[in-house]
């Protein structure tokens, strides 16, 4: 399985997010905070990269405003390993990119591992034997990508329906499926043939940059106008076509397979994803409540009465408290309150 | 009506009470706390007497361990006006230990009014119109309670029973009524003869020892005890009963009068209570949100999504998210809270 071709990383860390206010900013969003224990999401994330592909194969997609802290938070990161987006281009770009970066330098027959850097993955050791299977799928040539075990009818993930077994624990992909309604996804999770589209990938960088000739011709032009560069000026990454990976290339390509995941996974998309996940802070008393979520990040102590379905995040600036039917909302919100 | 006797002022700021945690604690008591605009709520009661009896004619009955917040917050009050309780003994030798020293000065004759320190009265001219009904009706000889016209049926008042107006705006008490439930409480709202106990009292100072002299015998031989002092030890001061004023006294005697009062009053009694008066600190924004309490005591914003009737405060040290229906829970719970 282990061929010996080499492996890289790349760690997508361009959110600008503000589903996390007000403990997170856009000057500090989600990846670069600390919700679990052992670090921040980006450390988490690269750490368990590391374990897969070594840290010297790790590359780092950020925003331009944030290599300061990607570089704070990864000290071993070498600058040339850390590409930096002057704008957010959605995925497609951004990991077109990452692979056109590698080919200049010479790794067309690497495998590379494209992940978000913001998603919870346990344990370590179980995504690393899924990455093991994937990254053989990949060095056969197909586009790979993760698949997650859905544990209940969830609304806001798309979704993979799992076609034939090619290999062991390797499936073809049957169809891409939108985020559902409620019932479509209780259906979905009744049938057991249909998995959470996770947004890991894996695929030789040959292999995704051919996909990109053919289904976004124009995204492969502009990535030769970087010629590599891992400082692109405005301009020319603006021009780069802002699909995602999944609608620009996955669900178009005829060769993609995924790999039903062994761990446990969560992208912690907002503060109720958050408690599922286990993030807390702060010495918390509940009295007559259930079901809530405390984040204070001046460790404060924190006393919820006779509620259920909040969270209660804490900061130096700010206090918020939310019933879990508001989560939506949240980003909405926070940006008018960054506007004032 | 004004006939030139001299007013006393008496202010009971012996609570210790932890109905406002965190922002409340026993070393920091409700009364001492800037909960409305214009200072505490015993700069607050301070000021609001002033204006009937002058500052000069003031005195704080307050605990030993709160002796140097009254005079950091009331500087211009004579020492010898502050009485230290070394332990709270309810409200009887409290208002018989001020009436005894009164006595001690000289001032048999003089009234007295009688108030918590940390209810909110409004407007102060309101306060002062019903108080000159008070002091006319205290000098003729009645011990005086003012009354409160019941604004909702609320369950956690005494109520008083109007009887015959024996002149303009003072009524015989025909009962003292304790907490209703609540089908009593609206009964009491429905018939309009009934008032809630305010525990605002006027009277003379030789009225209200000969009072206590024929119901709490055993109070006054300890007064005499005490023989003026304003600072008694533990032990002395232990041995009062410590029975409430209304219990002891106002329930048998029977030249007790009410007055209506024409101003509003609450007792604050806690953090919804607190909400109905109008308490509020820092910058707030609801989202689908009402009926709200919000006191940031570190002036930074909260945001509240999705929730009604919740008090939230936050201070240095704790962040409280409470449901009104908790409230009453509240105090038991910072207390073993303080243990820990």
């Amino acid at each position: 399985m282990m061929n010996g071709t080499d492996r890289f990383g790349v760690i997508m860390a361009g959110g600008r997010g503000t589903r996390f206010w007000p403990l997170s900013t856009s000057a500090k969003p989600k990846q670069f905070l600390e919700l679990l224990p052992g670090g921040t999401m980006l450390q988490l994330t690269a750490d368990r990269l590391a374990g897969v592909c070594g840290r010297d194969n790790i590359m780092v997609v950020a925003g331009r405003e944030h290599g300061g802290l990607v570089l704070d938070q990864l000290p071993w990161l070498d600058e040339e390993n850390l590409l930096l987006e002057p704008v957010g281009r959605n995925t497609a770009p951004c990991i077109g990119w990452a692979a056109s970066v590698l080919a200049e330098r010479g790794q067309a027959e690497a495998t590379m591992l494209v992940m978000a850097s913001d998603h919870r993955i346990h344990p370590v050791e179980e995504f690393a034997r899924t990455s093991g299977v994937a990254v053989s799928a990949a060095e056969s040539g197909y586009l790979v990508t993760m698949g997650i075990t859905p544990t209940h009818p969830a609304t806001g993930y798309g979704y993979l329906e799992k076609g034939a077994e090619i290999s062991e624990g390797v499936f073809r992909v049957k169809s891409f499926r939108e985020k559902p309604d409620p019932d479509t996804a209780r259906r979905f999770l009744e049938t057991g043939t249909y998995l959470w589209n996770s947004g890991m990938f894996v695929w030789k960088v040959s292999g995704i940059l051919k996909a990109i000739g053919k289904h976004m011709p124009g995204l492969l032009e502009g990535l030769a106008g970087l010629a590599g560069c891992t400082r692109p000026d405005r301009d020319t990454f603006s021009a780069l076509p802002a699909l995602s990976v999944d609608v620009g290339i996955m669900e178009k390509a005829g060769n993609v397979v995924v790999v039903p995941a062994s761990f446990q996974w969560s992208d912690i998309g907002d503060w109720p994803g958050a408690r599922e996940a286990g993030v807390s802070r702060g010495e918390t008393v509940l009295v007559d409540s259930e079901n809530t979520l405390v984040y204070d990040a001046t460790g404060r102590l924190t006393v919820i009465m006779g509620l259920r379905n909040v969270s209660v995040v804490c900061t130096d600036t700010a206090t918020l408290v939310m019933a879990d039917s508001c989560a939506q909302k949240l980003r909405e919100v926070s940006e008018k309150i960054s506007e004032c």
